[in-house]
């Protein structure tokens, strides 16, 4: 039986290839890929082949948002069985690092992570994983939705590193999936206000239409939120967002400026003694997220705008380029040839 | 009967005058001030006019690590009495705002600070202040070590506002007064090593003399510190600090670049999941420094290294650029014309 | 003009009196009273005239979560005006004490306690309270809403007294108003499931109709939750609440067994390392509270079953001991003489 | 070559047998064991036989308070060396269960403790173990102090389940070894002062010895801590202690009454909002308590008070029965045959 992945064997470039037949081995198992979102560290692969330390150096498989259907259960897997329709965490740790013995396993330098060099991803019909990065969704959620489930995990984890509390006033930076499922996922653990700037007029009426504010950027700034999730990447973005920032204030960031130093007004901020907290993964986030969608808490349409088959891949990487009006962009890794879908 | 002060008229020049007779009203005390210590603060007041935000605009009292006797008590002091032996925390909050209701008073709007412009300052013989800045320390403990409470207290919050866990490895940069007792608080709080880096090798001594590891600037770098206490103010300090820091560090920082934007390099960061919080003053931590240093669990020897009168200010204040074997230095209000003493 | 109250002059009865015209002092306000829900601790002083340390030695007006429209406005008032419609926090504290400046001011040993002995309650026409302790209201919330933001807040504090993060699975014992309410302030700040246990198939069913699990008290135990919310004041729901803990589990006890000693399963919770929490009132809850029901997250629905007017206060408390089938009941201070109604 | 143990064969019994020869699977050591102390709960197995749902069912060795020098590696050993002088952490936990992964490794329900049915304890002379459990010794501390790093982690662990601030008055209920460490750890994290009660003039005096307040049980109680810290599981000490918390008190209970259903005066602490944590192990504590007793913040001296030969474990066991004036006894199971010493 064939087992066919997208590969990117040169920047740009990514081609259908036969990924070879995964064999569960013990605490493993193998899931029938059903959907891949697509984030924009895949993209940034696919364009410049590296993301600060990582850097692809061979044929890599993209795609680290991924839900499907478990086919088989290696020896001494427990938790799940052959059918169980599930979303996949994709980070695999060591289990026995200094990091990991404290829980905070994301942090592992052994990390085996999904689609970051020299790991592969989830674009293949058939993906081998360890038992504990999958968890069961609810007959009532969707593949899409389970693939929702690791973007909404980097926003539960912005909240938390942003130390959000119920009541807080949020600003989100970006709104991008990230930055509307980070305001999403802050309503949902009890923000009083919800806003998200940005300067597209499309992404900001997703945003509206799933119950946030939604803000162009404003001038001049008030102090006016206690809690930033910066999710543009964008330098002005992250200074007018810490600007805005109430006394004792505190920022999270999912996005970082690119260049090798990035500049931050401290001084400024120095008398509202703000907290600044970045962000690179999540931990222990799987059954919140899954919880919060299938309630509705967290809701999720309007979030996926387009759908690709497997043999389609390299298209949907360049549609942000071609089409402003994208959103999360899903790859169906069961379909080849058919031709894409909204 | 006279009440001198030391009053900064200009830039650069400090004259005695008669500072009027101070009379306290209800919820207020007189304190015979009988130790000042010098900050870093008060000489950039006293050489640029100004710190960020805080300009000075006329006459001003400099000075605000202080300790003395209370004099004489207004209506309604009921915690104090008159022959106490205290020291003065130099923030007196508004207590209706919404920070000073959550606690934070240190972030009241309103805060009165004591020798930030546009309110004066302890360099007085006799300071009229509210009740509740005013802290007895016990017989055994000096008006020297009642002056060290404010910079105690600096290093205790930035400890705070790093999140110092029991056992973690502590770095700190710059070993002033500040640096030197940021480290010290860290070490009574359970830190498991403390670490000073400076390029002094006259503060580094001191460090190593009150227990400290002291060491000069390094390269290559290694990540082997859990938390960052940076109290520097420099960009290279900042930026090498924040390299040193293990998976899930936390820096605090006391000292912050002065240029508009400080240059962090974020990017490289993000995996470690970093988390920086600035530092401007501190909240509560009166009563835990006095006991701290009346116990020895914080030493307070070898920390002042002079003494001057009070109407010797203006050169106790140059003293720093011309000899560099300075830590810190304390006005005693009550003394005048004698020369400057160890 | 006449500014009528619902006295308790002695046990079990109340009549409606005189209150004589409020006016506002410095920083405080009148309060027209629209709607004051009825609290287990109202009836209790009703009924036994004491809880705990609070004893009622005289007349006293009961009732605690009201709601209103501001009347007139004393000096120094700034963030209300008549008109705004309103929640009351029935708590006002000192300000100087150090729990007030730690931010603890619901410990505050001098807080004044609408219908906590000796102080009066809210069940009077128009009643005179700090304008700290008013809330503007939405356009879109009732005055019902804004009565039920008091209980709302016991929930909300419950919560965070339990320690609750986002994905606990919580168990609340007794499905009253509060315990339904603590339900669902859980929900809203994240909870992964929250299981609802009572004896009453009424109360069950409206926590059914809320969209919590209802559930009736089972046997054997599992230990399958995180957070317990005691909300029953049941020696048993206490002890068999606490055994369904998982390692680690956090109990809030909202209610307490009336017992001078309570009976808590110690020796056999120690290996789970489970923390009591004891829950008495709520800080800084009000704006969390009101933003959850005006935006839905916390439904309002169901939740009031009885109106009375004033002068049928006597009535209404006596209520609950006719009726099995009621849950918050309110009274109207501003009807007179008409039928209760739904 | 023999590896002697002292085996409980039956109640109140021990007897000298060989253990014999351990080899050190992978990832495991063998270390030579130099130093074990008693604790009481060694002694309740002894004489009962079980501590709640743990029962000896059989032939075991106790002792879990043990340091050593590490003997040989077996493969993957990386982070000790033959020769190494170590604290050995009694427990092993799994590593995959979901406290576990939490970092919260002493909750994992298949934890293998050392002298907990059925698991054997660490009176032999060669002892196999987890890498995982030995920690490297400063070559300042002796074995005595080596063993003290178990008992002190229970110190440590209290003060951290009862949220201790720097800052804090703690008071510590029973002063045994685990009582003057726990005070010791205390002060070792910034507590402000640290008082001690006990009923035994001995056990006082030493904790005044070493710098602690010690003090009678006094009637009337004033609420004057802010953390307890019971170490006695008696059911007095725990209601006046509690009694003794002020508003926002947490308490830490490493000692519980005995009894099936203990008393807790729950109505009477309601308006401080108490909290109460329950203690049974530690987690992640070994560094830090190594790096406290190696620096001199936790004193060693004065604790252990007599040692015994392995082959005079039995007359070590009951000592206490018979001399009251004992605090911490070591079992050194390298010596055979010489008489106990101080």
């Amino acid at each position: 039986m064939s087992n066919l992945a997208a590969v990117m064997n040169r920047l740009g470039s990514i081609e259908i290839e036969e990924g070879g037949e995964p064999v569960p081995g013990p605490g493993e198992v193998v899931v029938q890929v059903m959907a891949v979102g697509i984030c924009g560290s895949d993209v940034t692969y696919f364009e410049h082949g590296r993301i600060g330390q990582w850097v692809v150096n061979g044929p890599i498989i993209l795609g680290h948002e991924a839900s499907g259907v478990v086919l088989e259960c290696g020896p001494e897997v427990r938790r799940v069985r052959p059918g169980d329709r599930v979303a996949i965490e994709p980070g695999t740790p060591c289990e026995r690092c200094t990091q990991c013995r404290r829980g905070d396993y994301h942090l592992c330098p052994d990390l085996v992570f999904l689609a970051t060099p020299p790991y592969d991803g989830a674009l293949i019909q058939r993906l081998r994983i360890a038992e504990r990065c999958v968890y069961p969704l609810p007959d009532s959620m969707s593949f899409d939705e389970g693939a929702l489930v690791e973007p909404l995990s980097v926003g539960l984890w912005a909240c938390r590193r942003a130390g959000l509390r119920p009541g807080d006033d949020v600003l989100v930076t970006g709104a991008g999936p990230i930055g509307i499922l980070a305001g999403c996922a802050a309503r949902a653990l009890g923000a009083r206000t919800v806003t998200v700037v940005d300067v597209s007029d499309f992404r900001l009426s997703i945003a509206d239409r799933l119950g946030l504010r939604a803000q162009r950027p404003i001038d001049p700034i008030e102090r006016d939120h206690d809690v930033l999730l910066e999710c543009s990447s964008a330098q002005e973005a992250l200074i007018s967002g810490l600007r805005r920032l109430r006394p004792g204030g505190r920022a999270a960031l999912v996005g970082v400026p690119k260049s090798e130093l990035a500049q931050l007004p401290l001084a400024e901020l120095v008398p509202q003694e703000v907290t600044v907290a970045l962000v690179n993964r999540y931990a222990h986030t799987w059954p919140t997220a899954i919880a919060l969608l299938a309630s509705g808490r967290v809701p999720s349409e309007h979030l996926v705008t387009h759908h690709f088959p497997l043999d389609a891949t390299a298209e949907a990487f360049t549609l942000p380029r071609r089409n402003p009006e994208t959103l999360k962009i899903v790859i169906e890794p069961q379909r080849l040839g058919d031709p894409s879908r909204k």
